[in-house]
């Protein structure tokens, strides 16, 4: 399909039917900060959520408390604050989850169960509920339908971000309009499966839940879980996505008209936000697509990219502008993957760095200039099988590592 | 077993009897640089030979020769070079790679296949085999069985290492003194299995060639496959193991009198080469000892363990002295292993910053202590059955991103 079917519009989250957001400041890092840090997300008509969670086993508690509301009610509002991951809290940090969920309700006059909470931040730390509680009427008061409203939301989940993550696109299906908005955080720790990472999508449509886990797992499995930084999986990563059916559509149902449309609709919108978070990455200064192709199967192709996109010496020589195609055939021949080394081709940026396993002869200045650039491609060619997989990732910088080093004496220097 | 049992002393690989060792400067990575860069060993008695190999599916050329001579032939010699890896050379750098094993073989009026052939250096660029094969009456000329000798081949070996890694020691079985020596060189893309790691063991032990390859692998698990710097697998990882029986003991058999002694002996060598190697990564400025007990298998905790000594966020945090359980327990978390969030206790060197999954109320100050210096100790009880592993890693620091980003612009600088 062609980019043309979906059309890029304003307002984020805000911009389906039926959505307000709000952000407000609550002084959760540090009290002193003017910086908004509880956001919040509101259909005003019932609709159907699916979520993805972190696979990690050390799972934050509003990450336990969301996973069962989800099963136990139709959620109507996501309440999301940075500055605090609440997770490795205990019994303390999962009543502090739920209290967030029940004075959200309270604001907003629906049920606790119907409150979703996600968290970011530090790990390990009690959530200082005093100053979220109360906030919660000013965040219900903040609500709005607009561009502004969701800029206030997409702030208040950022954490070490350098910018908002905001999209939104549109589509037709069976004649109606359909709306896709989205915000996202991310930053450190971004790897499979996912990242240290929220993101909210907000639609329109009309779609059945079955229909829509199926389109977000599958959206996610195409965006998400193809980003890595530092090869860190955090214990808060959420992905939730809210179909109110607004848009006045027949409903989608798997299989059914519009379910491909909007499965691509929705991975576009997902995979933007991926882009956007590797390329806002802790102290990160390139956006390096890896494409396999040639594998005997797509697995063996998916061991080859993660290697190669999480390996820190190959990462070095990016952060260096080194085209070192030699990093790069190592990091092939210990990924586990099926591969043999005089069939391995090495491009970058479609120049062929090595054919069958050696060097060629492209004059090194193209190499570099491959890789001198903001954003690049590596392409993998194991000259095997049909197997392809992609993942995109980042250079490492010595300035991630000061600033993963510094966060804590800045942290001290505090208290 | 104490320590007791084995006496330290020097000479490194020429400290058992009958063997030589020699290192001369062919100039191969900087035909200006004075640093020796071409080692020669042999024995001058026939010995058995053990072999460890990378595990890479991309072997560089000599690891290919080396594995298929150690078949054919008893070895006498190992000749090495460091500057350049022969890697990713094609079916021209296995011909270096036999040129060097023949013109040393020459040199010394021995047979080609018994001349092991090491690498290590850059990949992908072709041998200066002009350079190298000159020198080779001068390696044999140079040839020597004391302590200076050892020294010279010890630095011949080196590339990015600081210093040299040396180590002999002694021990008694059936009455017989028998001595063991190492040389070794380490630095970047330490990781299991094994590392960018040569590592050449010299005994006089007279031993079966089976209870010797038995011996090498043990020891081998036990120590170079529990050492990881920065997570990437070397295309020419070769431990060997040259033992020529000039003790005069019995011979040592698989599960006769004095094996189990023997194997530790090897074990302790090969350990202590091994931490050598971590302390002396690239820029590395802490060597950490990651040891998991209570996991429901070993299995688990050695997933535990390498999933926490190769988090490039943890790594970072002990870079900044924090004691950052939160960051191990995240790790701890997506390690792959069978764990319980509210079972998981962390210490630092004895002290414990986490109690069942939770923070405890040990002062900050000690937990800081404890991380601040130059060798410490992480402990992660997973408190569910009795497996158990440990692994030697290092902390991540800035310096090691920009060594590794900037051997390119000196080189390129250079040419």
């Amino acid at each position: 399909m062609t980019t043309t079917e979906w059309e890029t519009i304003e307002g984020g989250v805000c911009a389906p039917r039926g959505f307000r957001a709000a952000g407000v400041t609550c002084g959760i890092k540090n009290p002193d900060s003017p910086k908004r840090d509880l956001a919040l997300i509101l259909t005003d008509f019932s609709a159907e959520t699916a979520g993805v969670f972190t696979q990690n086993e050390v799972k934050a508690a509003p990450v336990k408390l969301s996973q069962t509301y989800l099963k136990q009610a139709t959620p109507r509002a996501i309440v999301a604050n940075s500055g605090n991951a609440n997770a490795c809290t205990g019994t303390v940090g999962m009543e502090h989850a739920r209290r967030m969920a029940d004075t959200a309700a309270k604001a907003l006059g629906i049920r606790r169960r119907e409150v979703l909470v996600c968290s970011t931040g530090i790990i390990g730390m009690p959530m200082p509920i005093q100053r979220i509680e109360p906030k919660m009427p000013d965040l219900a008061a903040d609500l709005g339908d607009d561009t502004e409203a969701n800029a206030r939301a997409a702030e208040a989940i950022m954490t070490s971000d350098t910018r908002p993550k905001v999209e939104a696109i549109r589509i037709r299906i069976g004649g109606k309009e359909i709306r896709l908005g989205a915000i996202a955080k991310g930053a450190g720790m971004i790897n499979p499966n996912m990242a240290t990472m929220l993101c909210f999508v907000t639609t329109d449509a009309k779609i059945s839940k079955a229909e829509l886990q199926a389109a977000t797992r599958e959206a996610n499995d195409l965006s998400f879980n193809r980003i890595t930084i530092d090869g860190d999986m955090s214990t808060n990563d959420t992905v939730l996505v809210m179909a109110n059916g607004q848009a006045g559509n027949r409903i989608i149902t798997k299989g059914g008209p519009g379910s491909r449309l909007f499965r691509e609709a929705l991975t576009e919108l997902m995979r933007r936000m991926a882009k956007k978070i590797v390329a806002d990455g802790e102290r990160v200064t390139k956006l390096v697509e890896v494409v396999v192709k040639g594998a005997y199967t797509d697995a063996d192709a998916e061991k080859v990219a993660r290697a190669v996109a999480n390996s820190k010496l190959v990462k070095c020589s990016w952060n260096g502008q080194d085209p070192n195609w030699g990093r790069v055939i190592h990091a092939v021949g210990y990924s586990g993957a099926r591969i043999r080394e005089e069939m391995v081709d090495i491009y970058f940026d479609g120049r062929c760095a090595a054919k069958h396993g050696l060097a060629t002869d492209t004059p090194l200045e193209e190499l570099e200039k491959a890789v001198s650039g903001p954003k690049f491609r590596v392409c993998i060619d194991l000259n095997l099988g049909r197997g392809e997989y992609n993942v995109y990732t980042s250079d490492l910088s010595p300035e991630y590592v000061l600033f993963n080093r510094e966060e804590y004496a800045a942290a001290k220097q505090k208290r």
